[in-house]
């Protein structure tokens, strides 16, 4: 802890690189390209499947598991889906000690393996809807990887769900779109952008992707989850067929849609800062730190009130902190370590809470309580800490999406032009709002001379008469550009 | 449904396919030895995920997650264990389109991975005891597979831990070994026996691997988990050194532990009937369906009151029943289907209590209550079944480890000639227990010429005089013998 981390004025990239070393989130493994997630940052994830889990059990989904290993016969069935995939498929040729005769991917996505399972599920109009979720690991092979943001192996969640209709499948992409909305903003504290993905960011195999486009602290944009409408793409595939309601065969429409381990890389740059963590209360695995201050004979009479002020409030009411559960306290008695070691170790871990107990507090009947985000101290007579507590945690969540949101729009900018394009990505990044022409020509130069990418057409675009900052053309509303993750 | 199962009577092993199929647990995929767990059996190992969880972090263990992907050169620097895995790997040699220079196998356990990371982050006795635990999918190249008991791939958790001392190890080994008795027993509600593995059945690189074996209906035993001692033959392997206290150099002591999908088997395997799966309420995914009876005018009325006291049910304190949670209830509302299609299908799901709810039931203020462990039926007080409901709980529960625990009394037998022993395996099956010279040529034989194998040599063996079965050499005490899947 002793050495000093890289600020993020200094230099961004290494910054969050310290911030995963220091804070004990991962680490780098011997296999290309894959990274170890360690206790740390494993328990922000625990978080996140757990909310997630819960959000996509109430809107109707069930859990299951299909195979990791995918023959690689069925990734060629949907054109598009292999011509996106094959470049990062990795292979399976031998097994149990023989040459295999059929290769198997280890699975990058998993809509071939589903769709070879639900057509042999699905029958009839009554089997409809079927909505499937699955937590996995994957696997692309990528060339440059980065910590949680994009790794070799990462780990995700799946949904793949059939519909009787192609409106049916439509509001179900759009349904799993807003629930990852509203997990972003109101648990990872990060507002977001959603809108739907030019064809060339569009999902191999897809009809239509959305997603959910979050802005990181050095204004760079992060695509924090996506919905894709597959329409009867691979239910043609592979023969997923239904009878109607009216006695006829048809494929089913289906939606799959995903996030992943990305996530935790996008808490850690949206929220924290130079002195390290910073994780939003409602996904924090530890939300107070209590550290019992002095030695000698005040010693034992502060740790056992620390004890006890720890149960107190792991037993209060926090609903409205919306924590889904306890609070949970950890007292950090160690007395091989100073306060002052503590203090900073316990800031590189984003624990959003910390309170100091003293012999002069305890003589007071007082506690000092310190919130992890923006530094403020404050003393609370014991009896009222618990609730205290409570109040700052909700407070805390509330105010680092305030502070996202006002960064959000600090770094979103309107241009007319190209020339103010290139200058605002350059001076400021974030978001630009500008007119395209809707080609795929001029999203590919644009990207190739200035490195900023369509991150998507928002929903909620209203109609603006325009015309495109490259080509002049005629548009009829402003997207969305960034440099991107 | 309409289709009838084979009974247990007829053919145990289609029963329990059978059973698979019917509950809808898992489907056959196209993949070589992989099944897929449908919503039905993974709901089921959700709940023996959570629960296990909550006892791991309860003695002290964090999660964390390691790569799929192990270098091949990784698996061979502990010499046994290659020797025991090389025949069951399965191998990625092309990756990004291109031949790899070093092929990396799917892990078919993580101890060399885990030890080439757990070499950088211990350095000193103040790192120790590090306690790690991962829920992950493990892959072995199999040849005859059973869903859930034994396939290609299959999901499990994998504890790994160093300590400072031998001793250390081993009371952690032992630790983990009573946390999966005391899972099986009040979860799982199926007695086993603990003990230590033979030479030939140890894990291929622990110095000890300790067991909980179970017995299924069929008289044939199944290893249910285990804990394993490994020594310093992996962090020798891998370098995972420590500065002791007093300032030497010393190689960690480590175990390793897992239990996996094969619970799902077991559990299936010790309790389920004629009817389909029966499921011990506390690992039930659902504890309660009420299906509301009749047509017509009346009909409203019930389906009504069948979800207020649903409503009611759930919000009832169910402490008593040790359910984790709240109780979980569906109200089968659905009006396609008649009332003996609903009793049948929730019976071959195993649901452990069904409400049935009718006009004259509500005429006279009650319902009917059956529970599905016995068939027994009983009318209570409307007022009174939310009650009745968390009693009824806590009664399955512990009646199906009463019987389980009275069947596994009734197989076990003691022999004392080499006729006898393969006489009760003809018969009637289950444990036997013997006298064994202690030899690996004597274990070879007798599991060469009776297909039974030494389960065990239990913790709590007595001392006992005697001689060999097989060889008629002297033996100390009696040790377990079976059949086994």
């Amino acid at each position: 802890m002793a050495e000093r981390m890289t600020t993020r004025e200094q230099d961004f990239s290494a910054w969050y690189l310290d911030i995963i070393q220091h804070a004990k989130l991962a680490d780098y493994s011997p296999v290309k390209g894959c990274m170890v997630i360690r206790p740390n940052g494993y328990a922000i994830w625990e978080k996140i499947q757990k909310t997630l889990d819960g959000m996509f059990k109430d809107t109707g989904h069930s859990n299951a598991y299909f195979p990791l290993l995918i023959p690689e016969s069925f990734i060629k069935r949907e054109a598009e889906h292999v011509e996106g995939f094959a470049p990062e498929l990795a292979v399976v040729t031998r097994a149990g000690g023989k040459e295999l005769e059929e290769s198997y991917v280890v699975r990058p996505t998993s809509e071939t393996i589903i769709n070879s399972m639900f057509s042999k599920w699905v029958q009839s109009y009554r089997d409809l809807p079927l909505l499937i979720n699955q937590w996995a690991n994957v696997m692309r092979w990528e060339l440059r990887t980065r910590p949680f943001l994009r790794t070799t192996e990462f780990l995700w969640q799946e949904g793949h769900t059939c519909h009787e209709t192609e409106e049916g499948a439509m509001e179900e992409t759009m349904k799993m779109l807003h629930v990852y909305r509203e997990f972003a903003e109101e648990y990872l504290a990060i507002p977001v952008v959603c809108g739907r993905k030019t064809d060339s960011e569009r999902f191999a195999g897809a009809v239509e992707t959305f997603c959910i486009e979050a802005l990181m602290q050095d204004g760079r944009a992060l695509q924090a989850g996506t919905s894709h409408y597959l329409g009867q793409n691979f239910a043609r595939a592979f023969g997923t067929e239904f009878q109607t309601k009216d006695g006829n065969l048809d494929f089913v429409h289906q939606t799959s849609w995903g996030v992943s381990t990305r996530l935790v890389g996008a808490l850690i740059m949206a929220h924290s800062d130079d002195k390290g963590l910073v994780i939003p209360p409602r996904l924090a695995p530890i939300h107070v730190v209590i550290i019992p201050i002095g030695k000698g004979d005040g010693r034992e009479a502060v740790v056992k009130h620390s004890k006890m002020l720890a149960d107190k409030i792991r037993s209060w009411p926090a609903q409205k902190a919306g924590l889904g559960g306890p609070i949970a306290v950890v007292v950090d008695d160690d007395d091989t370590k100073s306060p002052g070691w503590k203090f900073n170790e316990w800031e590189v871990k984003g624990v959003p809470i910390r309170i100091e107990l003293g012999p002069k507090d305890l003589a007071k009947d007082q506690a000092v309580l310190a919130r992890r985000d923006i530094g403020e101290k404050e003393a609370v007579a014991l009896n009222d800490v618990a609730a205290k507590v409570v109040d700052l945690l909700a407070s805390v969540q509330e105010s680092l999406y305030a502070r996202a949101v006002k960064f959000r729009e600090d770094h979103t900018t309107d241009v007319e032009s190209y020339d103010e394009f290139k200058a605002v990505l350059d001076k400021k990044g974030g978001f630009v709002r500008a007119h395209w022409d809707g080609t795929a020509e001029t999203e590919a130069a644009i990207k190739e001379e200035t490195k900023a990418t369509i991150r998507c057409i928002p929903l909620d675009a209203a109609e603006e008469e325009g015309v495109c900052i490259k080509t002049r053309a005629p548009s009829k509303r402003k997207i969305f550009f960034a440099r991107a993750y």
